[in-house]
């Protein structure tokens, strides 16, 4: 078999990859001002469900946009989703990652309360007296939790991005989310994953930020 | 609509996440032996297309075990990747973690170059005196200049786990690599991603280590 490679400079590929996605959704409708998340989430995954499976509530980027803007800060489930946001980009409005799932005393709580560290995880970030974006982009067991720490008026995120993917729990963690009065991005069904949950907060901040 | 929840312990879920992909996948042929890595990716990303796309060269799997056996390394192309690898599992066999996307000096060598960072990274890695395993999950330009230095016989892989996502030369990147006489692991297609990257070395580390 003959490879054949395109020619193409380092910084044409972004935007070449944009424009395929682009012309491959044809005359599909998203909704206005959620283009840039979806088709970062289809260039992220190669995976155009997402043009589908992607639901927004009523004016959520321009309130995760100002959000940003005003300094608030990301709590993530995974230390991918970590790695793969943007922190400079984000640091520009003063914000920063949390990622507790590696923090001993979460390792411990989990333990003794028999529930998983994601759970421990959101416990801890209620302490946290800053503007939050959860960024969900793995365990199910998170979203439940945070449900009901807000159901607990225990904590007031400015905006959820609940991407878990798998197989437990995974779909109805999400439904839940929505049912909430926060402000959300959710891929509703089973797919989704730290990839996804990283690139819909580059996403945000690439939309307030062109140049990175 | 109501949301219903599984009662589920943390420790059973991925048992039961691995059951339904297995009784999903009903009667699907997986080649031999490489069933833990087709599972864990369906089990990373909720994509059964992987179960498809997996493409494995002949007893690539003994290989790369006995590889990590010997103290085998892990080049990566994401830092996301390299986050997401059981980085203490792998060190019980000697093994560490290498990416070089963020050093200044790969930074410099691209600019200079007119490459991308990828590219420059799989050129610092010739340098490395270790048994490496490369696990690239973002890059086509990291496989075709692996291929490239393969070719020139500057480098000397154990195995490339080739699984970058995208639009641009991804598809082709991979094909390069199926050319070469590299043991390989490769998603045939657009799909992979750092997180599939990220599981297949975790697949693999997990079939050496049931206890982690």
């Amino acid at each position: 078999m003959k490879v054949e490679l395109e020619n193409i400079r380092p910084e044409e590929i972004e935007r070449k990859s944009f424009e395929i996605i682009r012309s491959e959704l044809g005359d599909k409708k998203l909704i206005p001002g959620t283009e840039p998340v979806v088709m970062r989430c289809i260039h992220t995954s190669a995976d155009f469900e997402y043009a589908d499976s992607l639901c927004f509530s009523d004016g959520v980027i321009d309130k995760a946009l100002n959000a940003i803007k005003n300094g608030a800060c990301i709590v993530t489930d995974t230390q991918m989703a970590k790695a793969g946001i943007n922190k400079r980009a984000l640091a520009k409005f003063g914000g920063e990652v949390y990622c507790f799932m590696s923090d001993p005393d979460v390792a411990e709580t989990a333990k003794n309360n028999g529930t998983t560290r994601a759970q421990a995880s959101m416990d801890k970030a209620c302490s946290l007296d800053r503007k939050l974006i959860f960024a969900i982009g793995n365990a199910p067991t998170a979203l439940v939790r945070l449900y009901e720490l807000i159901s607990e008026d225990r904590i007031h995120p400015v905006m959820i991005i609940g991407v878990p993917v798998g197989f437990v729990n995974v779909t109805a963690s999400k439904e839940l989310i929505m049912e909430t009065a926060v402000p959300y991005i959710v891929a509703r069904g089973r797919k989704g994953g730290s990839n996804i949950a990283a690139c819909i907060v580059n996403a945000l901040l690439y939309m307030l930020d062109g140049s990175r």
